[in-house]
């Protein structure tokens, strides 16, 4: 393998551990760390309990794009404790109202040839520059900012050649959306999708932004652009010219999938609801009446497709019956648009102008009225995400979305455009570069205190792994138990995410609304609980809080049949034992309040034995084991992956 | 009385019935409705069930301002629903995103000589362009709608001498505030403020804006200022020159009460947590640090007062500490402040640009952080209204809120003004007049079908006044039961006030969780039921919801020592018999779950006599009686006030 592509390139440029065939576990360097804010908060607890004096890779970022909405002291009281959290671990923080991290990362720190692990599915957005971005968990981010390696199986490579070019009407969305209307949202899972031809010529780095931002909905592990002409006009528009080197395919490099797209017989598309995949033509929708068109979000972010529904709507109105909002995406771009008149254009024909950040994307206000389409030039349109359950959101380019707007119905561009000249773009030589928002790293940061309003408490401390124990078994549940009814989301209990205590007090809720009473008496009278469970327990959500919760409870371990992966890993990481019945069958035999008594648990973990444990009501004993790596053992013999960071950091 | 001042002027051109001395009960033609979108979807509901066919007045406007984040559906839904209203009972529709409802009524409807009234407490905002407007209940509006006059007891007039000029970083609001600072939150309980003098003459209609605001802050029934030039520089700013005239008052005017202030000794003032009336000057309170600044609201709405904040923050950086929140307050003040460079110069120095409409002034979004200091340009600064339950709200002045953003504590401007010229302000000649986003009436507008979500219900039909009944007693009170007892505000509460069925759910579940079901047994099995209390039943808020929906459940009468005054109306409004004991000792004798024999009760309401009734347990006779105005036993015997106007529309 020597000609490599792009792909390659970026990892082997940061291969610590493995090789590059596909399939292979290979650890990377981790260059940049990217926060959003509804994430963070707990990865900075996480970094407070590990006691991290600076995060260690090149540049951490800690953002906040999410909940600015405000209704009460919580989302205020999380953006100051950030800030603090940025200042004492070396981070860089973006103040609420800076813009979305993904837009604002691409002005300000975005560098070709960097590898970047983000808190944020969209974090793939940065390989528009490229770099390999790759959204990820909590922990991993924890891990990387106390030095670690990323670890990930090695991926495909998806080669796609861009040939032609894209005609009027038709822009960066609907190339992204052409590719999920042929893969639909699972055919990029174990790919990267690398994008190259002579099709990438005229499209500057904003309009690459919008492919790879929505390569998520591809399922695909990241999508990578080469680093060329255009990376180069962007970083320049940005005063960052000397962060710009060339990365291209060696000629001859091979994909290990292929796929071909002729821009110029692209035609609008657009994805019906309620998944990014259903892509249709615009034209077997249209005629479809709207109440909102939704302008916005790091899957549309670049001036272009701002400025272009300004053009499209300048000097005439939009219907009394649809709603225009737009989103800026950041503070570079509003200022960009004020100069252009652009946003003056905006209100005169009726839109309507909220603050920046990630706002309608994520169900953070703009809920469409029931039973109404709205039409939004954002990434996703799973059911509710609006936040209305039954809503109706149809994803398509701004050009789709402001003709659209001005119809009052679904409308395809290219027939609207057959009477009107499409609006000629040209990206301005220098942006509005603002950084005033952009708090950089102080230092000797690490003696700042933290600022944690009345719901914000440090995390937990846990013991390592117990040796013998007598314990009850609290609950039994059955097969396929979901992260969410061992730790709901909603409302109600998503503004505790960075309050253990309180959030634990959910824990099982839907399964057992005593379960926190059972575990508190056997805390008390036992020091801890153990729960059982059938097949393919915590499936679902990736959610951290479906171990930590537990564990704080005082699990001690679940027993059952088999387990989900990415739950799996989080009782590990949390600290608790994911047994494994050698006999399924014996999970009928046991009752909850039974008594279980573990002896030389350590060992049997330590060797990957199995242990015999007895049922003090019987006396029988059950055989279970446990299915680890080394790594995982190394974490669980600690307490879980915060005391084994501790140790090795 | 020949010589009138300009209240008297204003008030005797819309005289029905009553004369002006004071304490007098006044009857007045209506010529304006203004809505909100809170409190104006029960009116449209209740115009629904009036089966209104046209708005009667002059001008009607639903505007939509306050519930604009629209978390999930509902608010959508309440935006549709009363647009679809609005064109059915021939009101204009100011569509969500439009601005602030006084903003734009001043900017497009507000017309020297008329008189409106409003369902939003600063409706008196409008006094500023020599108008007589007074914000009231939703069931007031309901009647003016249906082509009813106005009734208040004829106030008295506070005439509010001005001379001299205010001095640079000194403006509207310090004027406002030091009347705060002399008379407090009840000092202007009874009156109406009206300004006069020389320092009226560099007052720009907007400026006197801000003062007629927060005459609703003093206690007022409203404020008036004359209609002079500076009026005409408003209207003609708005191309409505022709709907100007001179209102002056005439020479040897008087009035009821002086009050006298120089201008040129003003001082920078700032109202403390947590009252308006809690008023120093900005000088005492300096060096406290703060943690945000909004600048936004009706309370301080005109281009002088955003310009001037972008005047002074131009080029320089808000601290990381900071976070300055910008609520334009309408659209054309939004393209206006985009023509002055004035958005970027905000955006530049780091502030957070909002969409407009009331915003963070009534919680809806920007709630500051525990323990932290907000500075406000907006009314009121009660506890928790914010949205942070223990807030620190301060009031100010722009040029305050400002020069405090820049250093990040509360900051005397005079003394920033030391070394720094204070920027001049000058009115365009003319404003952005922007009607985008306005709806006009519709012809034949009666035939529009109402959009209703599925939390909007139409409001349930009551029957007239039952003359026999026999009825359990299903909740016995005690003294001082409030509104908010009998039916909770709050964010889970709130948001059903479109759905009598849904919302009747909550009624008195504070004081008997088993309400709704006690009431429901006592519907099926008697017809409906009656509760019991002691003194002043139905204190605090004015909240209709506290009648209706236990009229709903079946209520037929309250009985008690004495009522609350608006609770008592709003038990006649909605057709519960407000009962009072003849011996307030006989509440003694009644009981939960005692059936009380009501015989010709219509005859006794009529009559205003006494009736006995019986209580089945013990045979014992009680006497009761009603003390209704003529006017109240009418709405009484219909069943209500939407059944009394069905009648006598």
């Amino acid at each position: 393998m020597d000609k490599l592509n792009v792909t390659q390139k970026l990892i082997k440029e940061h291969l610590v551990e493995g090789s590059l065939e596909p399939g292979n576990e290979i650890a990377l360097k981790v260059d940049h760390i990217l926060q959003q804010d509804a994430t963070g908060t707990l990865v900075m607890l996480e970094l407070e309990k590990l006691g991290l004096k600076k995060a260690q890779t090149e540049v951490a970022v800690q953002y906040v794009d999410h909940n600015l909405l405000q209704a009460d002291f919580k989302n205020a009281d999380d953006h100051a404790f950030l800030q603090s959290a940025a200042q004492k671990y070396g981070y860089w923080y973006s103040r609420a109202g800076n813009g979305i991290s993904h837009v604002v990362h691409m002005e300000r720190f975005g560098k070709p040839g960097k590898l970047m692990i983000g808190s944020d599915s969209h974090t793939c957005s940065a390989g528009s520059m490229g770099m390999l971005a790759m959204g990820s968990g909590g922990l991993d981010i924890t891990t990387a900012a106390a030095g670690h390696p990323y670890y990930i199986a090695m991926p495909k490579v998806l080669g796609v050649e861009l040939t032609g070019e894209l005609p009027d009407w038709v822009s960066a969305k609907d190339i992204i959306l052409e590719m999920l209307r042929r893969y639909d949202v699972k055919g990029g899972v174990g790919y990267i999708v690398e994008y190259y031809g002579e099709g990438l010529k005229n499209l500057s780095a904003w309009d690459r932004h919008v492919i790879a931002n929505m390569g998520a909905e591809l399922g695909a592990t990241t999508s990578v652009f080469p680093s060329d002409e255009q990376t180069k006009i962007c970083l320049t528009q940005e005063e960052r010219e000397e962060d710009w080197q060339e990365i291209i395919a060696d000629n001859g490099a091979e994909y290990d999938k292929y796929e071909q797209i002729n821009l110029n017989e692209l035609v609008p598309l657009i994805a019906t609801p309620s998944s990014p995949g259903n892509v249709v033509p615009v034209s077997e929708v249209a005629g479809k009446s709207i109440s909102q068109v939704v302008i916005g979000s790091s899957a549309n972010p670049g001036l272009h497709d701002y400025w272009i529904v300004s053009e499209i709507v300048k000097g005439k109105n939009i219907p009394p019956e649809v709603s225009l909002d737009i989103n800026p995406s950041s503070r570079e771009k509003i200022e960009d648009l004020g100069k252009l008149g652009a946003i003056n254009s905006l209100i005169q024909a009726g839109a309507r102008y909220h603050q920046t950040g990630c706002m309608g994307c994520i169900g953070m206000g703009q809920a469409p009225a029931t039973n109404t389409i709205s039409l939004r030039t954002m990434p996703r349109n799973f059911p509710g995400r609006s936040g209305t359950a039954d809503d109706q959101v149809y994803l398509c380019s701004p050009e789709t979305a402001a003709v659209s707007a001005l119809h009052g119905k679904i409308t395809d561009p290219q027939v609207y455009g057959k009477s009107v000249a499409y609006p000629v773009f040209s990206e301005p030589e220098k942006a509005s570069v603002n950084r005033i928002m952009l708090i950089p790293p102080k230092e000797n940061g690490y003696k700042t205190e933290l600022k944690k309003g009345p719901n914000i408490k440090s995390l937990p401390d846990f013991t390592p792994l117990e040796n013998n124990f007598e314990t009850p078994i609290i609950l039994k549940m059955g097969d396929n138990v979901s992260t969410d009814e061992i730790l709901k989301a909603g409302a109600e209990v998503l503004p505790l995410r960075s309050n253990i205590e309180a959030i634990s007090r959910y824990a099982y809720q839907d399964i057992d609304p005593l379960f926190h009473e059972s575990a508190s008496k056997a805390k008390t009278a036992f020091g801890g609980h153990i729960v059982v469970a059938g097949e393919n327990y915590a499936q679902g959500s990736s959610r951290e809080h479906a171990a930590i919760a537990p564990r704080y409870l005082g699990q001690k371990a679940v027993i059952a049949k088999s387990y989900a992966r990415i739950g799996f890993q989080n009782l590990v990481n949390f600290g608790i034992i994911p047994f494994i019945f050698e006999n399924p069958e014996d999970l009928d035999q046991l009752k909850e309040n039974n008594i279980l008594i573990f002896t030389d648990v350590v060992k049997a973990v330590k060797a990957g034995e199995t242990i015999t444990v007895y049922n003090q009501e019987n006396q029988k004993g059950i055989n279970l084991f446990c299915k680890l790596s080394k790594h995982q053992r190394e974490i669980l013999l600690e307490g879980g992956l915060i005391n084994y960071l501790k140790i090795h950091s």
